[in-house]
């Protein structure tokens, strides 16, 4: 049965659309639609608020209820749930280039009405196990609608934690509850991080090329990025690193991805791994890992965390599910050692808690066994596209562009022919519905200007393929 | 029909409990338990991971599965959600009073057992929309789980900013979806706010008493926190304050909560609004205002923020739905005027986005219309306990106690004899199951060390009634 303003609302949308009450018009006053459709007062406000919602009528402050320009704009139909940004912002490609704003000006093509949206890295909705979760989810709303109500622990769900405790276990990182932090994603877990190590002023040493996320965060706390260079097989040149370390002073930590680095989707090797892990001791620095692709890496068996061989408690350990389960959830964990006091008091200052129903989702998801199967199919259904994604380059894209890796299925890591600017050609490909993340981005300091990495975690089909078409072109035109 | 895992994990939990494998003992290998049940090896690889899940055995590695000290720990029997921590670290009551820790110490309580955990300001979750906010997210899990395989764009979904637009319509401030940012929660909102205006060596003038999480927070950026005192019934005393900007460098912004004071519980005057405002744009002057209980002062009609008044765009105005609507949604939402850019940016480097489904759920309650008699019903219910508290009040405390502040009946702000320190009384109070929030969490200087703030937004009923008994008995013993 229907909630009356709902009827209500129906009814006066209906006139609305058949042009009775024309846009600018003057609806009744709440007292004399009560009247005259015999419901309460406190209906037709509920009913004006609801077409409000819709976008069909507006209030104009103590005059009324007008009907609002509703054909102009997108109305939402039904779900809250399709974003409806019938204006979206323009992109502003030289905040792009910026360093405090380039992870924003990115983001925001998401809001973009693209055809291919391949800037981000994150794999096809459908690869996703979004119903099994939307299940465990509704399951646990139906039986648990109170958990709404509370404020939950702080440090995360208790059953998330033994379940991550268990899943590190399995790649030999030895923890208890109590070392882990639930944290909003990798991005919060890798800004406290930061905070706990450093300070504006002090140094922190990055890979080169780096996630772009990373050098806006550090250039928010006003601490100075060094960036090293990377051998693409084998991530940071421990050389390099050496040399630096050797040369600079203020130096507080080293961020690395070791276990698939974004861009490069290459893994440490073992060796290395220690040998990194020895020079911050050396040095007296905090190791910060990030290790949101660990288990997606296209290697037979899961790359080993840095973490494992911390005995001194310097690797502060940064993991997250959105790349591997659920994008949506917005769940991080944080093992930061003999930071981890300093690390909960930002946290805690940061955003207090991390959702729960979430957390509680993804521990019965952990928990039924399905993990490990799901990782298998998804790093399957990743290594299936590549070949044709090869071809396409090979046969669109400009003599000389190098495949500098498919990083697993996951992205192209591309260095297109020096002369193209592929900040100018996202201008471009924007128009023409394509965006990927221009290789400047990945540096502070200008490099990787011909470069671009373009997500392709997705299945290969057509418009795949006329994608890449066109953006071989407009590459091939510049 | 069961899943066959599950099938060999209910037999083995059995012969375990029945102690046919007792603790300590080895598990059969994987491959020796599929072929006595006759299960895949995966099936077993999979129920050893669920009984492991919980707490019936563990790993050891490289060696195999054995039996748990399961009796010991609490065994987790279906449901995830319910928070099993067996061993809750001990409450460090030195770091309570710490400026870095205090918020966390307090935090803590939270995952203690206790009878009465009445340190929070928040409302009993059966007077939250549980049920129906539960309904809403099931429908919406059932109609669009792909939800959960796809970022989200960045500043928020669109119809839930076209929702608190319209809401803040309705109190006077005019913004349009791009002036609003969602944020994981009020907490969020304000560490951005602050990081946005200020940086470590910087000044920050804030109200005193004051709520404790902004101290920690203040702390944890290096800012300096200046306190002014209040007035108890009309807010921040302007006199104080004028005399401290006069005097003072180095101020780069005041946070006040204008419209429902923690823990004050007071109201500022629209002319005190108005004049703050002025102060804040003679001395170029950010004013952070943090509106979370706003829409629940006990006042006929609701307060208006400084927002309204605000031609400069310097009022960061920062809300949540996490004391009016559900705490455990982690929603807020900020618009910072000129420094919006800046705060977007910084947003985006603590957590990037905040998670989908809750903002999704939220719009569609808000544009259903059932907030305002949600809010009514509230403040009712949080109304009517209040005659019993001060009663009990009056009955067990100790002569001398004096009731500041019912606070609309979200808190008692109280102020016992001069002699009494209620940390110290905190200690006693948490081993015989009662928590509170002792007043000098509220100030850096040690003021407030004989007042306590102790949620009652609760129904009163014997539970309550024993608890100020033996709160009162403890006080007087002191």
């Amino acid at each position: 049965m229907q909630h009356s303003y709902r009827q209500l609302a129906a009814l006066l949308s209906k006139k609305i659309k058949a042009g009775q009450y024309q846009p600018g018009e003057r609806l009744p006053s709440v007292r004399a639609c009560a009247e005259e459709h015999e419901f309460s007062v406190s209906t037709v406000i509920r009913c004006y608020r609801y077409l409000e919602a819709q976008g069909l009528v507006e209030a104009r402050s103590k005059s009324g209820m007008y009907v609002a320009d509703w054909s102009e704009s997108h109305v939402q139909q039904g779900s809250t749930l399709k974003s409806a940004a019938a204006h979206p912002p323009a992109v502003e490609y030289d905040k792009l280039i910026s360093l405090q704003h380039r992870m924003t000006e990115l983001y925001s093509l998401t809001a973009q009405p693209l055809e291919l949206g391949l800037h981000l890295a994150s794999a096809a909705a459908e690869w996703y196990p979004c119903e099994l979760l939307a299940k465990i989810a509704q399951r646990q709303l139906r039986q648990h609608p109170m958990q709404i109500g509370a404020y939950p622990a702080g440090s995360g769900l208790p059953s998330l934690k033994n379940s991550l405790v268990q899943w590190l276990a399995t790649c030999g990182v030895d923890l208890t509850p109590a070392d882990l932090l639930m944290t909003n994603g990798s991005t919060e877990a890798l800004s406290v991080a930061l905070r706990s190590v450093a300070q504006a002023g002090d140094t922190v040493i990055v890979e080169s090329p780096v996630y772009f996320g990373l050098l806006q965060m550090l250039e928010n706390l006003g601490v100075k990025a060094i960036e090293i260079p990377c051998v693409s097989d084998t991530g940071m040149s421990l050389e390099a690193l050496e040399y630096a370390l050797e040369h600079q002073n203020g130096v507080r930590a080293i961020v690395t991805m070791p276990n698939f680095q974004n861009p490069l989707g290459c893994v440490m090797p073992d060796k290395h791994k220690k040998r990194l892990l020895k020079l911050a001791e050396q040095y007296d620095l905090a190791l910060i890992e990030d290790d949101v692709f660990g288990d997606l890496s296209a290697q037979a068996e899961r790359p080993q965390p840095i973490k494992a061989w911390d005995k001194q408690g310097r690797v502060i350990y940064c993991g997250s599910c959105s790349k591997s389960i659920a994008p949506a959830f917005r769940i991080g964990w944080i093992a930061g050692g003999r930071y981890q006091a300093k690390i909960t008091s930002l946290k805690l200052s940061h955003s207090l808690i991390t959702p729960l129903l979430e957390q509680a989702v993804l521990a019965e998801f952990m928990q039924s066994g399905a993990l490990p199967s799901h990782l298998r199919k998804l790093r399957e259904r990743l290594s299936a596209s590549i070949p044709q994604v090869i071809a396409a380059v090979q046969r669109y894209f400009p003599v000389g562009t190098q495949i500098v890796s498919t990083a697993g299925g996951w992205w192209l890591w591309l260095e297109l022919p020096e002369h193209i600017d592929t900040l100018a050609l996202l201008r471009q490909s924007v128009s023409r519905g394509i965006a990927f993340t221009p290789g400047a981005l990945f540096s502070s300091s200008g490099k990787y200007a011909n470069y671009l990495r373009l997500n392709i975690a997705r299945p290969w089909d057509k418009q795949m393929d006329n994608g890449m078409r066109l953006l071989g072109q407009l590459a091939s035109a510049s």
